[in-house]
């Protein structure tokens, strides 16, 4: 299995802290070692930085953890190869452009059948199941949409219906953006949390590093992080039901259910909330 | 203008003491300040750094000139914005997916009245009428060739005319490639040199560096460097003639010309060459 990432904000924010958490487990705390991979939108351009090797030893990702690239947008990944051989075209996250934006995705599970499915539009570059996952549902996104939906709702509910079906496949936790929505589909496991005024020190499981986001921020700040595993000790956080989408956007919580309704997640600081756990 | 950079080599290796000299392009020795890019092929894969800060103060171009990453096909690019704001999704190269490869495009010049040509499948990000022409390249190619022609030289001709017609519209000098062909089109300025047996210590002209490719090689080894200018003092260049195709593969170069004829051009040693004619 992998580890995904992912970062949704209302302001251009480093993601260095939690991917200083992320990067210990390719080959230190965890056993993912098969390459890993990272997505910085700014604007409509998209910055991917990859490479196969253990997180934990790239010199990219060292470069990383000290410059700071802001974005409101961003996907990570590491990987534990279950599909497809250790090379810098199976490392995600993968990319196509789509109506003149780019689109990312990474993906955590195995899938059974899908090079089954015939593609039409897009090709895969690598042999990962993940990334023929990724083709087919952009295919059926272009082929239902060949311009923008308006409503953005009416986007979100047929990705649903995508997800879902690919979900019966196997394991599919996956984080998708067009660079301005964070798609979080969750199969088996994945949480978030947000943070935004009261903020407070956190602390990451990890390895020692402690970051007080109280002299980092503004307070209208709302940066919400995505993760497979809750990659801090000291805050709450929200576990998504599997077999479930939450779209992020600004680092607002949607729920999109299967039914075609919507729901808007309430947001609190994570750190607040396990004070007040703590304490209560 | 802009400047490029262009690498084929025959066995996987690293661009750092090429990149070192045009890196000084973008705000010390030249004013290609609006950002920069490189793409290095490496197997199916492809991994591309951009920034939009000048490459002379870009963190991530200074790792890259220690960092040895192997390839047998680089393509990179500073940039003097003429079209198109500075900003990520505007730095080259740019890239698409067809026929399950990744291509890359870099361009240096100006296009008049690229933009009223309408595009079919594939969209710009940018604004840039350099991302647009790739667009209206590959929609070309995609049409032409659903799938890849059994020959390489009938790609070869397919493109040598779109880029001909392309060129009508301006100055349009252009490193592109599929991973395995570097296509390297020269609208007004072009040179490429090769490196291979003998090897010797080279000297580059734009900041105080000196490598001897002797130590560093096999005497099999081809690596064919492309660039806008000259990089080296101390190396024979062979400019390519405006309006021309050269094609590389594994470091060697074919020209392909517009009545569909085809001329392997000879490799030598540039700096064996330049030995020799300042004997001479």
């Amino acid at each position: 299995m992998c580890e995904l990432l992912g970062m949704s904000a209302n302001v251009p924010t480093d993601i260095c802290f939690s991917f200083t958490g992320l990067v210990q487990r390719g080959g230190v705390t965890g056993p993912h070692r098969d390459g890993w991979g990272i997505a910085f939108y700014e604007g409509r351009g998209c910055r991917m930085f990859h490479d196969p090797r253990p997180s934990a030893e790239s010199e990219i990702a060292r470069l990383l953890q000290r410059y700071s690239i802001k974005s409101c947008n961003v996907i990570s990944h590491i990987r534990q190869a279950t599909h497809g051989k250790v090379t810098l075209e199976n490392t995600h996250p993968f990319r196509r452009e789509l109506w003149g934006r780019v689109w990312a995705f990474a993906h955590n599970g195995k899938l059974k059948g899908i090079k089954r499915r015939p593609l039409k539009f897009y090709r895969p570059i690598g042999t990962t199941d993940s990334e023929h996952a990724f083709c087919w549902i952009l295919d059926a996104v272009r082929e239902r949409f060949p311009t923008p939906p308006k409503r953005r709702e009416t986007l979100w509910r047929f990705l649903e219906g995508l997800l879902q079906e690919v979900h019966g496949l196997g394991t599919f936790n996956v984080l998708m953006s067009d660079g301005r929505d964070l798609f979080a589909f969750c199969s088996t496991k994945m949480s978030w949390l947000t943070r935004c005024a009261p903020f407070g020190a956190v602390a990451l499981t990890d390895t020692e590093m402690e970051v007080d986001f109280e002299r980092e921020t503004t307070p209208n700040d709302v940066v919400t992080v995505i993760a497979t595993q809750p990659l801090t000790s000291n805050e709450v956080w929200n576990p998504i039901a599997p077999g479930t989408l939450v779209v992020f956007r600004d680092g607002q919580p949607t729920e999109v259910r299967s039914d075609g309704r919507m729901e808007s997640l309430a947001v609190c600081s994570a750190v607040e909330a396990y004070e007040r756990q703590r304490s209560g």
